[in-house]
């Protein structure tokens, strides 16, 4: 539930959710952590995404989740198949995480988890294209998908996600044989409103094109950390 | 652009838009329309399955469309192509149409194309599967649409939108041998949600399935004009 307001009122909401990501992302770097936040459409494969990749990161990297669902825990439930610890927030009529939410499951790894024996923790935001691009939670990077259903017009159409970006994953390119759909057009439509974004097709089904996208995570927690032993030697 | 709010305000900011949606469908009642309202997820179909239902209802209706889209006109140039008057609202950074952006649109199609002469006016929403759910826009019935390519979940994790559907379209099935999906289940998935539903599994791209759901349409128009007929008849 949200609605359209005035200016002003608009401005003091996002500014208050900003301050809270502020608060977040300081509790992160505090204990070493890299923060992703993984944003999309409902069903672009925000979940299989995950599921391959804790899997793949598994004993390189010790990770969680903060997984956001308007009401269920059935993904939740999915990614503790992989054995790393999920912590489920239900957003009720919500269309997306904000940064007080992301703060209770912050307390939660604190309680719970040890967070300073984490390298990465993970967000996998409610399914919408259009609201959680505005909501900062505390993230060190934004990551959307686009699956390749969804049509090579998304990005032009629903600007704020693809500038918002850090990085795009597309999804689901095994579907692309039996679709009229050009995955290259996808790409110079993403390029269009965010010439910096990486951007990596895949199949999490079929693996095709993972490692690009395991590389690029393993990268930002490296940048991160090595960041952290920096300012560690300047002490 | 949106937010959570403080139980008071949301009522008040529903109670508005409420009154609003009331007041276009007054308007709609008087020139013996019906008004249906499309929504779903971004790249579920909304679009192809308009071009081919108004390519396939021209003749036998008069129709015009009101588009929305948070920007371009991509949709809106796509549908003029069948000749139907379609009316483009661009919403900005809002993730839904509200009942007074389509007021808007209701004063253009007074202005311009004789809505005392339409039977059917279609309104696309916003690519969305949270929010449009809870912003009546003045419609007579809400239409949703679920691809098979978003997963048997759906229902249970977008519950508001399913709720709320009068039919329920399964969209792209011509995709499913490719998937491990059980179109079965999807549709047990939206009974448990909304046992009145219509549902209608369905592919535009092929026409299979089509037949049903233009039935449906047909029905809606036809009891809305036959109890115009018999409010006229007790005048």
């Amino acid at each position: 539930m949200h609605q359209t307001f005035d200016a002003a009122l608009e401005m003091n909401l996002l500014h208050a959710n900003q301050t809270g990501a502020d608060h977040n992302r300081a509790h992160f770097d505090e204990w070493g952590i890299t923060c992703l936040n993984v944003m999309s459409s409902p069903g672009a494969g925000k979940t299989v995404l995950l599921e391959k990749t804790l899997a793949a990161l598994q004993g390189q990297l010790n990770m969680a989740v903060i997984e956001g669902d308007m009401t269920t825990e059935l993904d939740a439930d999915r990614l503790r198949q992989t054995g790393v610890p999920v912590i489920a927030i239900n957003t009720g009529r919500s269309c997306h995480l904000d940064s007080q939410m992301v703060a209770g499951g912050i307390h939660t790894l604190k309680e719970n988890h040890h967070p300073e024996s984490l390298d990465l923790v993970w967000v996998e935001n409610v399914g919408n294209l259009v609201c959680p691009a505005e909501f900062e939670v505390g993230e060190h990077a934004k990551v959307a998908l686009l699956s390749v259903t969804e049509g090579e017009d998304k990005p032009l159409k629903y600007p704020v996600m693809f500038q918002e970006a850090d990085c795009l994953l597309i999804t689901k390119t095994d579907l692309a044989p039996y679709l009229t759909v050009d995955i290259e057009r996808i790409a110079a439509n993403v390029r269009q409103m965010n010439p910096q974004a990486a951007i990596f097709p895949l199949s999490a089904q079929t693996g095709t094109g993972l490692k690009a996208w395991l590389d690029w995570v393993q990268a930002q927690v490296k940048v991160r950390s090595e960041g952290a032993s920096l300012v560690g030697a300047t002490h």
